[in-house]
């Protein structure tokens, strides 16, 4: 088989076998395949796209080409979830110990990643003591006892997907449905899950700009999790504004804590409840998404949700204290108010920018050599379609210096009030097939 | 400017600017351009085409990414002749000496070439004497004294276009027409002709398999030589069977005498004639292919077209009784027939794999270190839609080793004998504009 000969293949149309993907992708990984041959095909791909099938075995190759996590000592259907991007992202920390309250195994494996706020681990790691590197055996145990713990991605997990997203990045074949999908499906295949929820976030601050993009690539992934013989949903959600109304890592832990609590915010709350039904139904806990709500609706009322986060922290080693009395976490040193300038409707909060005025403060890394500060962030005091009067705070800035203009200015560049103002759907659609 | 946004530009359609292009060549050549960066960019290009203004540049890029040969101190307009490939090509040795005989000055620079046989170079290099290597200044006093010489390809031309041609090699991007175009554009352009005369061949055996991308390519450089200003006219012809009769180095030398003195096969002759007038008309000698064409003829008849050969065989050193006495070229040991399996007539006569069958004999060099042998090769004594009887010889092998059934072999299988055959069209066009 020659690498030329397949690069033309795809360039013409053709349908590639499994046997011809597994050659590129561990020909590339192996460095048998040269980059710029790569790239070709990449751009090919582009141009031409894959059959279903032909994902399905990139998937695959993907995931199998470095380590895979095997989570089958733990007993039920290991439902993990992921979100192609968003800005204020709490969901995962209320999700974990909701789902696993009504009795669904969550096997969180997280990274620490870049962005506007730390990955899942870093947020959790705002709460003192709370140990995110546990040994696979108490990560497995653990689960097994209190169907929930997070821990640090370990291992070397789908490196052709590193290498070769890292070529994407520089030969302008990022945006390409079926290569999207392949990276994200074989990082959560590679980590050992047996079904996947995913929130595939759409909107001016998303990876997805269109609906009618998002719907694809979610499509495309759900049909390539159940070729891969992962049961897989999905949903399109609205990113044109934050979720929620805190944006930063203890900041988003004490918004978790008031949504296990039922005092969470109604946007949070929506998106927590249609991914948790997901999740409930995928591991077999519920028949029906209906079902599942209800369940985890009853969770939080009796306090059950709440209970199973505080055995959470305690399992790993934090201070479950914080979840009565959140002032014990990290706490900044300035609280700034952000007035309005007029009064009017807000009419406009551009989610990835406000993301941005975030990590100005501190509570996210642009490089992997960046440090995060757990105390600072942000508080919308505002969402679109709320009335707001000269004066009145829009955002609470938490900060370590006192001098914040630069936050300022991207938030009053970022947040538009007008005469009128919707709120967005926030969840497009779900889809199950 | 960053390579990945003009990657992009391309593979969303755009057009790029001449300031873009030159980015591009330039930093290929120097090496800021990457491999995977630029075989991304040539698929984007084999997929959204270009302008022929973006072809344009590109060929100008390419051809200063090196040395540009300087032709001006040789009087008048200097027309140089290019064909896209083709097998038992001899052309290029009639037309040098017939169209110098008119005053047309040909500076021609040839290289050696892979293929079925030597290239123009190694087939002049068969007559005893022959010196190609000849320094730039008497190159230069002999075209201004004679009309014509012929040299090997000194200095670095197009070192863009070499690069880059092996890049397109092995990540399918060979068949683009805008790649293939701005690719032997350069290099005529680099080697100093003011004027262009292109021979596009298709059919099986070339480059260009249907008469639509022949032509799409013909107009394309057309038009480049006039964007570039440099004057080019094109045929479009027919190379489903070899042209001529004669295949082979000493061979070839032998065949353009017989066609010099008026007796050369009737396709051949025709192709001479048809570019041979291209050229005296792009040389300003005459006004009308028709008058170029009476000008020619009249050469070959009254012996001025010998005259010149011989004239140019002794201006660079080699021995001009071959003309008279061409039994005095390098003869092959071995001379056997290749008798007709049945009778009756010639319909098909696969012109690569013909070459192929010479190749293997020893004409033509597969890799750079390969040596030529002079004196073997073919003879067609049939062409198609010529009668044959059963046993009646259909090529004749000039060969240097007793046994060549391998050679014998490729011939049977790709010479048909069927009911009717019809001799091809030989020119399908003329493109002037």
């Amino acid at each position: 088989m020659r690498m030329v000969d397949l690069i033309q293949k795809k360039r013409d149309g053709g349908t590639l076998s499994e046997e011809e993907i597994k050659f590129i992708v561990t020909g590339y990984t192996s460095g048998d395949v040269t980059d710029y041959q790569m790239s070709a095909f990449l751009m090919s791909v582009y141009f031409k796209d894959m059959t279903d099938e032909e994902i399905t075995c990139l998937t695959m190759a993907m995931s199998q080409s470095g380590d895979v996590i095997d989570l089958s000592e733990i007993n039920g259907v290991k439902v993990d979830k992921h979100s192609t991007g968003g800005v204020g992202d709490t969901t995962t920390i209320v999700l974990a110990p909701l789902v696993a309250s009504v009795g669904a195994a969550v096997a969180k494996m997280s990274g620490r990643g870049l962005g506007h706020t730390g990955g899942t681990i870093d947020k959790l790691e705002a709460i003192p003591g709370f140990e995110v590197e546990i040994p696979n055996d108490d990560f497995i145990r653990l689960v097994n006892e209190s169907y929930v713990a997070v821990t640090g991605q370990s291992g070397d997990l789908a490196p052709a997907d590193k290498k070769i997203y890292a070529l994407r990045d520089v030969t302008a074949t990022v945006d390409s449905i079926p290569l999207i999908a392949s990276s994200i499906m074989s990082k959560k295949i590679a980590s050992g899950a047996d079904a996947i929820v995913l929130d595939v976030t759409t909107g001016d601050g998303a990876f997805m700009k269109s609906i009618e993009d998002a719907e694809r690539l979610a499509h495309t992934m759900v049909r390539i999790g159940s070729l891969a013989n992962r049961q897989t949903m999905a949903i399109i959600s609205d990113m044109s504004q934050p979720l929620g109304n805190a944006i930063g890592n203890a900041n988003e832990i004490k918004e978790a804590i008031d949504s296990l609590n039922g005092n969470g915010p109604e946007d949070l709350m929506e998106m927590v409840y249609v991914l948790g039904s997901q999740m409930v139904v995928l591991a077999k806990k519920a028949d029906t998404l209906e079902e599942a709500r209800k369940m985890l609706e009853a969770s939080i009322a009796d306090g059950r949700a709440t209970a199973k986060f505080k055995e959470m922290i305690r399992n790993q080693g934090g201070d479950d204290s914080i979840v009565d009395h959140p002032e014990k976490l990290p706490q900044a040193k300035y609280v700034i108010e952000v007035p309005a300038k007029k009064s009017g409707v807000v009419s406009k909060m551009v989610a990835d920018q406000i993301g941005i005025a975030a990590m100005l403060l501190g509570a996210g890394r642009r490089t992997k050599e960046e440090s995060i500060d757990y105390a600072v962030g942000l508080y919308l005091n505002k969402k679109v379609g709320d009335a707001v009067q000269e004066g009145e705070s829009l955002v609470t800035i938490y900060a370590n210096r006192e001098e914040v203009e630069d936050v300022k200015k991207v938030l009053y560049e970022n947040i538009e009030i007008g005469k009128d103002g919707v709120e967005p759907t926030l969840i497009h659609k779900v889809i199950t097939e």
